[in-house]
């Protein structure tokens, strides 16, 4: 199967432009599976709740939502993107998952980061997993990778590939990845974001190298940390489901689960 | 506080020796606390039940422990070391916690690597919490690196820093540690052993590249593959217990955890 990422720029509250950039760059393209960046349709660095009211939109059935749904259709890939959401009311940092048959599922960011609690809930639903025929996919976005919880549990309820739809500003994803996609033998792909949002006298920089990672802590592509760009590489599905390191050790069957209560708990 | 560890290549089933090349290098250094790999005293590769009934040893009591309990007692440091540890009849590969005023405590490896499984009883009791008064430490063995759970479990309980006795045979823990201490703002003192093992025409070969790592993935120290080494840092607790990320990020307060149920019920 062919999966990879659409690595852009977007500019701050300008959906029409963005999803313009980012349709020029899917047509480029032809892959089973395409993740894009986390708010890839409005830019990151929001400043007032106004803003985030007039930037989000309903999911399904919002312009953006239509707009993948138009992509993946004509392409017949399924796409994850990141999106502002507006529910009764509430926003959410959201990602979108589409097939050329239209709207598919919703994952609402549950680990928010930093100011992002100022505009958005907390995800109020577990991260589910979507089979999609092709490969069994979980949704991520951008922070949650700190948390090892995250794509354990992902990959615990049968995960092959976690899309990872981000707006880096730190320096290790990337790297961790590699950790995360190995301890839990993954596929990951990461699709970040380039370029500044300058708004009010501040300016926040994304990182770019945009990877993916494959389950033995292998980098399968990783992009520039500057530019546009799409890359699709294969995927072998049945290495993400071989969960043996050797002929004693299972990634899952060695787990021991008796000790593992405080996982459960809560910390200090 | 100064921490650190003893990088050395045991001769396998050469316990005197491997004692006497220990002490020349701790009688080289002052530390507060300081790591010695897994299976330090005896070598890695047993080859028959016969080997691991001969060089296992009782803790406390056995020869082994009364000679870091010495070394300890001699320069003021708390020392953690892996050795095979005998019990009515049954074999842990372990490791032992002994301070100037003696025997501390004992952890029971959990997760088991490969034909460890052939030798060893898992361990049977939870990883615990060691309050030395100048930190708070956990302690693990080699694979269980592996598994994101236990340093969680470890750093939830209050650890500042994760005692690592290693025998290292694949290429990744060195890297992955800088995620698992970031992911929990502890310190990381890994003590690997270096060269091989050959036993009945079979050889295994040890990394080296002993490491202490920081709470922000920062490597303080990183040995060589190859020879002895004897390594101490300077460690900063307060870095390890603060777990703030930004004044809106908590390291442990924004885990979600209930949404983590299915990292305590087993996996598939």
């Amino acid at each position: 199967m062919k999966a990879g990422f659409i690595q852009i720029g977007p500019v701050f509250g300008k959906v029409a432009e963005n999803l313009q950039q980012t349709e020029s760059l899917i047509n480029c393209t032809k892959a089973d599976l395409l993740v894009l960046p986390e708010l890839f349709n409005t830019g990151y660095l929001f400043t007032a709740h106004q803003e985030v009211a007039e930037l989000a939109e309903e999911i399904p059935g919002g312009r953006t939502t239509e707009f993948l749904c138009g992509m993946a259709r004509r392409g017949g890939s399924f796409i994850v993107a990141g999106l502002a959401e507006r529910e009764k009311g509430r926003f959410y940092n959201s990602a979108v998952l589409v097939s050329p048959r239209g709207y598919l599922g919703t994952y609402r960011k549950i680990h928010l980061f930093n100011e992002e609690k100022l505009w958005f809930q907390p995800g109020d639903r577990a991260p589910e997993l979507y089979d999609l025929g092709i490969c069994r996919i979980g949704i991520m976005i951008c922070f949650d990778w700190f948390f090892p919880e995250f794509m354990r549990i992902l990959s615990l309820k049968g995960a092959d590939v976690i899309c990872h739809c981000a707006n880096l500003v730190l320096p290790f994803c990337q790297d961790a990845m590699k950790t995360r996609c190995l301890e839990n033998h993954v596929y990951a792909i990461t699709a970040n974001r380039t370029g500044q949002d300058v708004r009010d006298g501040r300016t926040l920089s994304f990182t770019g190298k945009s990877q993916v990672t494959g389950p033995h802590a292998d980098v399968l592509y990783q992009a520039g940390s500057i530019g546009d760009e799409v890359a699709v590489v294969d995927i072998d599905v049945s290495r993400a489901r071989n969960k043996n390191l050797n002929p004693f050790n299972h990634l899952y069957r060695d787990r021991r689960v008796e000790f593992y209560r405080e996982l459960c708990e809560g910390g200090k």
